[in-house]
Order: structure tokens, then sequence, then C-alpha cells
């Protein structure tokens, strides 16, 4: 069996965090460090942290703390982001042009091989290397390069079609920018959901604090 | 005492969730809902939705349920997105450039009313209507027009900068997708993170569940 199953939701939700804190101190020159300052970092606390590692197999040293370095690689395959699964983005818009240009795909266990888009005035176009393909050639696209991802920056009216054409390709996993709940479609696919307009709408609750 | 005070964390992020099934029931013509049927939606128990509209002095109707209508403007109010904030954007690279085009601002309780950069290349540029200003009219400009809230589509490096320039200037609220940690700057701020990277490490994470 598979360390990696039954890890909960919140435990899953703070790997990404320890890895970008862990990463961020390895480039200050840091080696080490303990329980407790990890937690004061992500401000949670030293039995949370060494309850986390331990899900994974990670102990550090009585005394010592955790070798960052071991951590970062441990982490690094807990995650699978030394992985390059084939990954395509569809809808070349504002926001696809962006996920294409900001994202180091490379370092987050994907390989972007391919942009889509379903209007005539963007299909040809280049964009960060990538020549907009026709939507009409996403499922031979698909079967032929095996790809497992897609990243979908289209309007919640087209996801429902597009992610039928996606997984009858095989396609199983979707980072979904589109406001679609995919997972109504199909049960055995992996979403991860990038909601902005929810992220904003909390922003704008939270000024009741202030 | 204010009624959105002490509101927890989860009740919070399945607020904007609510308001995205309920808009969207609205739009397709139905007027009524029970707790079952939206908690089916939702993915989560009846009880659950009683107790979040609980929360926030929504009740339904014994065996009627609740008028979707009434909803909608409650949570509505409840999220401020009845506001108009006045929001500017810091960074007007790739991100900033989907965000500002992207993003229905109005709609989400701010109105952008300034977009800028540190680089000559992209100063006095013109992005969906707004000239993008030089980052050295950040302050004059923010004590000008009372600005709010700011988003964040800058590298990290900058961010700590940035933040104490906005700081002094009043705005105290952060969309923030630099991968900075905000909180660490100052007590009284409310940010809204939107870590990109942490989201795709979590879908590769989760194609072990495949």
């Amino acid at each position: 069996m598979n360390k990696k199953q039954n890890i909960s939701d919140s435990v899953i939700h703070r790997l990404p965090r320890y890895y970008r804190f862990l990463a961020e101190l390895s480039a200050q020159g840091v080696n080490k460090i303990s329980s407790n300052e990890l937690a004061e970092r992500m401000g949670t606390t030293a039995s949370q942290v060494r309850q986390d590692f331990n899900c994974f197999g990670c102990f550090g040293q009585q005394g010592y703390g955790y070798t960052i370095a071991m951590l970062l690689e441990e982490l690094a395959k807990i995650m699978g982001i030394e992985n390059s699964r084939k990954a395509i983005l569809i809808g070349a818009g504002n926001l696809g042009k962006a996920i294409a240009g900001h994202i180091t795909f490379s370092k987050l266990g994907f390989e972007l091989i391919g942009i889509f888009d379903n209007s005539k005035t963007k299909i040809g176009k280049d964009i960060f290397g990538f020549r907009v393909a026709s939507i009409k050639k996403l499922k031979a696209f698909c079967q032929q390069n095996n790809v497992e991802m897609a990243i979908l920056c289209i309007p919640k009216e087209q996801a429902a079609n597009v992610v039928e054409t996606l997984y009858s390709a095989g396609v199983r996993g979707y980072w979904n920018f589109s406001h679609h709940d995919l997972k109504s479609l199909h049960d055995d696919i992996i979403v991860e959901n990038v909601h902005l307009n929810d992220s904003l709408m909390k922003l704008s609750f939270r000024f009741v604090d202030l």
C-alpha cells in the first residue's frame, strides 16, 4: 500500500507551504531546522510539524532537528514534483497566457506541451514558444502524446464539453480555473480548483475585521 | 457587536461557493431550494448548510426551504460584495494583465482604479483602459484616492518594500499573488493569498490517487 494514501486534505494543503519555506531557508544557506523554528515560520505548532513529517516517514533527530536538504528531497518525492507529466492548456486568453508565462511547470511536476483554443483569432498565434492549436485537434493530440493533465482557462459554459473530449482521450488530471464543478462529471478524475472570484469575495468579507 | 465576527475560516471558505451555486440556480430560473438539495450540490450535509446560514441569521422555512433571491441578497451583504472599495494592481506583467482583464471587480466588492509597475518598458502602456503608472507615484496616489486594497502581482523579493509603501499610505487589504508571507510584516492587515505554485503541487500530489 502506498504511504501517500489516506493523507488528510489539511496535511496535503500544508505540504507545498513546508516546501516553500524550506526552499527559502536553503537558498539563504540554512542547513538545519528544528520543528519549533519551522512551526513558528508556518504559524503552527512543533507537534503538528513532527506529526505531518512522521506521516511520510521523515524523522528529525532529537536535539538536532531536520536536515533541510533531506526534507526538501523527501517532500519533492512525496508531492511527485520530480515527475514530468505531460500537460496542455486550453484557453489562450489573458488568463491562459499568464499561466503559460508565469508558471515554471518543470519545477512542479509537469511539462507544458501544447496550448489550444477555439477562436480563429487565437489559433496559429505564438504564445511563449507554443503555436496555439485548434481545439479540434485536442483529442488526437492527447492520445498521441499521453497527456495526463489539462489546465482549463475557459469559460464555465465550455468546460463540460471540453472535459468530455479530454476524458475520452485519457486525461485524468485537471487544474481548473473555470468555475465549473468538474467532479460532478466523473468520479475518477483529480481536480485542483483555482477560484479567483471566491478568493476575492473572501477578501471582501474579511474587511469587517479591520 | 458585528455578526460577521468570530466566523470560522471554514464557513468563510464556503460562503463564495454557496453564492456561486445559488447564482447559477437563479440564472436557471430556480426560485427556492431546500437545505438538502443545496447540500447535495455542495458536497456537504443539510445540517451543515442550515448551521452555516443560521450563523448569519438566514433561516429557511420548514418544508419550504430557502428563497434563493433572499439568500443571494443576504450573502452579498455578508460578504460585502456590494461595496466598491478602491483597489489598485501592482505589477503589469502577464499575471497582472490577466487579473486586470479577467476579474469583474465591480461584482466582487471592489473598483480597480490604477495599475502600477517599476519597469520603464511598462510605464505609460495602456492595459484595459488603464495607463500603467510608475511605482514612484504609488504612495501619493493611494493617499489621494483612499485606496483600501492592493493586488500584488510582483516577485516575492519586491513584496516587502511595496507593502511598506502601501501600508504607510493606509492600504490595509492585500490580494497577494506574490509568494511573500505578508502577515509577518504587519498584524493589522488582511491578506488573501493565491499561491498558484502550491495549487499545482497539490495537483501533482493527488496523482497518486489515480
